[in-house]
């Protein structure tokens, strides 16, 4: 911590600053200026967290020195981390990409949108279960019936499973269903839930809060990192501000700094950051072009129809073509994405999705 | 919801368009303009959510017609609701002031602060046995046992308890315990935990999120209101914007906005709207001028020996001083304060505050 | 300047830091800590600006010291300095109130205007003919014509008056007519348009710039200053974040902020900041309430008429009656309002109205 | 224009609207839904902008159906128009990158600057003359004698030259030597500046201002295009937000909403956006995935040394690495970008340099 006084600050004031350092627990080192003096604090910089130093006599301004996050910084670990989630690993040579429907709407549906997303090459199935809606009105989820649903379509598709957990009494629910536990922007600084996910060693999604600073997201990451889960993968989803012809405002910078931040990957949200179906190519583009490790895109079977977010969905096709104009962006960064698979899917598979049906009904 | 075509629409995508709105159960009137066509949708909005009208074909832009909020509303409720706070009520005539410390920190300085508090005019007591920190490191509250020593504060002091609840976990233990259960700003779209306090009847203080729009507040107060409390008390402290002189920016104009929206009391956090113990009464005076039903202030004992908000929090001597200067910015909004109390309560309560430590260490 | 440097920065780099700060005129002080070490930069920190210290090796942070702004410090001039506008000044024990149609729209309306307003205790007349338009297709002011109308109602009413002038040709047809010269806020950062204005004498009324820091604001009053002209009135009309229910956010704390880092006068633009009628007297309270020198008000005959602003304008009884309303909170922060005039100048000045427009048709 | 009125509005409130709106000349269609009334307005709906919707007794909401931009829209022109620069076209096939220095600051500095970019792939040479800087003790640029430095170094190395105009009175001067004119972020609504660099048929690089939203963009255009001036190229260089971790925050969003909403080539500057050396190079490659017509870059001899920006410009050899690695993004979008030139043209040039600086000497 540096300490910066006003001008014509007192000797006295220079010394009740210096006492209430040391008292603190830190050394002190002074420095005087032509106008100002500089109280450098040498030691633990969180012990000040408690002294109130903004508003100390003769204080003028002050100043961190220390970065805030520690298991999360490149200090901590330098080399990039890789966080394995199914097959793949989050943070290697492969972009990995998760693709799902906004919400679990029924167990055909899903099962459907696996096949296709894994046709195309992603490599995980999002799907939300329990969601979280600015409006009270709005569809909620289906709750413990969507993990079902989910987990299923694991079985059959062989995708890792990646869905929200919104309350720290689901957490174990979600866990035992879920590969990666996604935290929402909303709940990025509940830090309740994220202590609860950091005492798991499964995987955590932490979306950036739309009002978090790329600080404020490595410190919710080090909550969760400090209960000892290190697996967490960063998302940038974009932000708010004063632009409204966009969801939201894509900071698209914020992935190269977190990629000099921190050792954590860093994936892209190009559904919720531009909200529009049609802006969800060029921010993915963008996103692998400035260095993320992978991209999370809703898919729908049928967006028109979809319950929630139908405005900024792909359907199968489209997500397909996607995948493979995404192709060489990867290339050009030095990295690959995974193949297609030759045969289409869809030709065998609208008999299996009846017959799942007609099970589920009873 | 109104739709608005793009020039040049065919009749084929209005007639598309048309279909899906009547599909969801909704009415139509179509009126045709120069270069667009614009569709009136009659009915219940809501259910227009899943479709997706912003990317059907030929759609150029929605507007939406109902407010989403409809308890909030004052077309639910003209008149300005009160909601009853230990003797007094949030919304009537008294501007109501809570006051106490960030963090509770101990029995003796609680107590210490509910009686200066009381006496100065603070008709309610607050003060974190659960706090949000943004960094892990940070003192997070003495939990369960700053509930008991907010308990001992109500009894001896007569004045009802604002603390916050950050976790599903907790709401009923926290009900035990306070009278007003205070929603952090970044727990304004904890939605799980929004419902949960929506199911008892204890009043609810709920923080404006750093970037939630007037609206985004007015919805998460719906969400505790739908499931049965009416007793929502809104309070803006400050949004996250590009400035950085201040913690936050007050935005004061919200005070006004909400006051013609809803029926709900407003209140105002200056502490931390500001950041700086100096903005606390200008924030304060323009607030009540601007029309706010009440403020929520942190006092503390020893501002320089405090756990956390040091910086922001007024002394005892402070608060007093505060209050005597607040008296005529509430006579020019023709409302009142309580009364300050004549004799000087710290003359007697020393052998006392002694006592109570004593008792309370074995 | 203080400069941090990473951690394992090598003694090389920490040579060749010095040795660039060294190299600019300035001495360094170097404080060596556990992981960091810290290079106090004394001398002229301007001198730095042209080295790029952020991107040398080893560097992590770099932190200004000195404020940017000089002239406009309270270092510089403590007292609170007044601006002699007409007969009045602001930053005065007076609050001026300046009120006047967003655009002169003719000379009858302006000089009745300027009658009502006076009358009401306003002590300056507003009005803009220039007007800077965020569509080139909106009326954008009478421009000369519409000064020397100006100039008439001053010569009639004795109101100084208050103008925005737009464009370096301009000013000194501008200064030749006003009494004020307004740079607004779209011009805040046109730094040609300040030195010009700077080269004047005359009061300039600086609004802040809508996505302009506190510091911002006081480093255009410096361009204008440093050219001599220390005759700045700062003003603060909100600033542009998320929220959209109001025209701009006010940024009620900016006012406390500045009477605390300058000695500028501040005023407070509330029909700008809120952008609606309602708002215009719960905006100006708190402004008062939180201490600003004055105000400036749109005011209109017929605000249901007006070429622009029409939504935010008062009518010459809405103005009447929120000046006795202010008068409380004038009196509440130990500080007076121009007394209204008593008799109803409305009952003589119609046949003069209409005299005067005959004058004026040939 | 459509009007929603409030619930329970009145039979009379509904034909004042109607009467207000039919008065400025439009036709009206009422629409009656179970709460709310809807008016269409049809016919020029700037004719509406006088009158004051917002305020009249029974509006609830006021909601614009015209795009406010018409010679800038995709209905105006509905391909995409290409802006001649030297001897590229920007919005062709051609990626077309623009670099150079922040300022102009000597003769050989930009001589050699040309040249080494010229050599790396660059079609344009970008150099400030008239700098706008927010401090008014900051070195702001040469003036005129920077304009003929540019000249001259146009004249050797071919290079068209991009040049900031930051007052009215400047402009012909400022065409007199340069091949595109550049509005600063700063004077995005200098209205007055806009309509004067309108009336020539210089191409002009408008730069987003930094709290303008993409439509205040397209009105900034529309201002230059009413003139007659059709030669427009649009910049993305950031916005300003709470983030602070980089300079501003690049909206890269904003690049395929231009692209959807105008015909008008945009092209992005990653040097200010990011405000760092190393973010210019990710940013770059998002621009161009996203759909950029170019890119407008700082190069420097000795970044270390530039008088301003140095922490955020290139020296000739990161130009010529990041140009390679910028190819196979260009490639991916099915675009090109110019060959740089085999021969290194460095080895020649030291002594021409010399002869150069020794002729301008004196």
């Amino acid at each position: 911590m540096i300490i910066v006084t006003r001008i014509g600050v007192t000797d006295e004031e220079v010394d009740q600053i210096r006492e209430r350092v040391e008292g603190a627990g830190l050394r002190t080192h002074i420095s005087r200026g032509e106008t100002h003096t500089i109280i450098g604090c040498i030691g633990e910089e969180e012990r000040l967290q408690r002294v109130p130093l903004l508003t100390l006599p003769g204080v003028e301004s002050v100043h961190p020195v220390m970065k805030p996050f520690k298991l999360a910084s490149r200090e901590f670990s330098a080399g990039p981390s890789r966080v394995a989630v199914g097959d793949t690993e989050v943070g290697g040579d492969e972009i990995t990409v998760i693709a799902g429907p906004c919400s679990v709407e029924g167990d055909e549906m899903l099962r459907a949108t696996a096949r296709a997303v894994a046709a195309a090459g992603a490599r995980g199935l999002r799907g939300g279960a329990f969601k979280p809606r600015t409006s009270p009105y709005a569809f909620n989820g289906m709750g413990s019936r969507g993990l079902e649903i989910l987990a299923r379509a694991r079985a059959e598709s062989g995708l890792p499973i990646v869905t929200e957990v919104m309350d720290t009494r689901h957490v174990e629910e979600v866990a035992g269903h879920a590969d990666v536990l996604q935290i929402g922007a909303r709940n990025m600084q509940n830090f309740a839930l994220l202590t609860e996910v950091g005492r798991l060693h499964r995987p955590v999604l932490l979306k950036r809060g739309m009002s978090s600073t790329i600080r404020d997201l490595l410190l919710a990451a080090e909550y969760v990192m400090k209960q000892g889960n290190m697996n967490v993968i960063l998302c940038e989803r974009g932000i708010r501000t004063f632009e409204t012809a966009t969801r939201n405002t894509f900071d698209l910078a914020a992935i190269p700094v977190l990629k000099r931040e921190t050792h954590l990957p860093v994936v892209a949200d190009p559904s919720h950051a531009g909200g529009r179906r049609d802006l969800v190519a060029p921010l993915s583009f963008a996103a692998i072009a400035a260095g993320a490790d992978g991209l999370i895109v809703e898919v729908h079977p049928a967006p028109d129809e979809a319950l929630s977010d139908g405005d900024q969905s792909l359907d199968f096709a489209e997500f397909s073509d996607f995948m493979e104009r995404l192709r060489p962006f990867a290339t050009a960064v030095g990295r690959r994405l995974a193949e297609s698979v030759e045969e289409d899917p869809a030709v065998e598979e609208p008999r299996q999705m009846v017959m799942t049906s007609a099970t589920e009904s009873p």
